[in-house]
């Protein structure tokens, strides 16, 4: 190989998921490229993530305490939306569209891997109702065994005392019907909606 | 969104060749549970690219002078393998069979586009090739117009005075004969090879 830095370089975005050896040497050509400033604001932002902790109030991760969307003034505090892992908020924030805060869980209920109550956020979860009930809980857990079974936890928990509701589950926009697996097809069935 | 140093990685991720937002997001939560030495030696990768220069003797980017191949005992000088760029070098490393030398041209000749043999790094190749004639001179380009030009120029220019041969076109390993396309098919007919 030619060059010190640039097989280093290589050598590190091949660990990255989903990136293999050519891939990860077009990167880093690219990056010799880019401008100076570029890379030296990549860099700085990867050392960034050594500041990173868990927010106090909803458990994902922040550089600031509580996080940005805990203390925003702009935001629904009476409506909480709980996610298992901290990316699933970049998703929902994606949709622009919901002004509630969160709450992360980091894993689900998983009796097969042992992974109980104790495991996940749910005291803190708890404890944050209790002081605050809110408006609102919306499990935007995934449609899984272990999403259903910490949806199904967390219902029994809380029941009577706030307001829950669960992401919808059906056919995918865009999708063919012909190709829906059974149990989408079945669950789509079931939660039909009235169009007139 | 929830923190500063996750969005300013995954501003930086996004800008990367065929990373959109997503990817970038997930490969950003990749790197924050990555160890604190990972991301350490990842950033100081990028920050060493500021190192890299072209060898004085093959034009590949090299942060030694002369590069790890061109000073290396072990490759045989008197055979040089010509390319278009840098990461070229890359994929015929890869192959671990060549031992010879390089020599980045750093483009190729396009009349449409103004490139002329003066933009690319053709005086330094004929430097090399007068100062110490190689036993031979492998033209690695691209089996297209400009690499077909480009290589026309150099067996112009050393016509007698260095052996030349070309990279063989032809159907690529493992695909289908349906498939190919007319001029692939016509040269893969031309340069047949007999097998008995």
């Amino acid at each position: 190989m030619s060059a010190g830095p640039i097989d280093d370089l290589i050598a590190h975005l091949s660990r990255l998921p989903g990136i293999g050896e050519r891939t990860a040497t077009r990167l880093a050509f690219f990056l010799l490229r880019a401008t100076p400033a570029f890379r030296e604001g990549f860099a700085r932002s990867i050392q960034g993530l050594s500041q990173i902790h868990l927010c106090s109030n909803c458990s994902t991760v922040t550089d600031t305490d509580p996080c940005n969307i805990c203390r925003s003034h702009l935001r629904d505090t009476h409506l909480i939306c709980v996610v298992e892992k901290p990316s699933d908020i970049y998703s929902i924030e994606r949709l622009h569209s919901y002004q509630g805060t969160y709450h992360v869980l980091h894993g689900l209920l998983s009796p097969l891997e042992g992974i109980t109550p104790a495991d996940l956020r749910l005291s803190q979860l708890f404890g944050r109702i209790s002081e605050s009930p809110p408006r609102e809980l919306i499990l935007a857990l995934s449609p899984t065994v272990e999403g259903d079974a910490t949806a199904a936890y967390i219902v029994k928990q809380l029941s009577g005392k706030t307001s829950l509701s669960r992401l919808a589950s059906g056919l995918p926009i865009g999708s063919d019907l012909e190709f829906a697996d059974q149990i989408t097809l079945g669950k789509a069935f079931e939660a039909r909606t009235s169009v007139i």
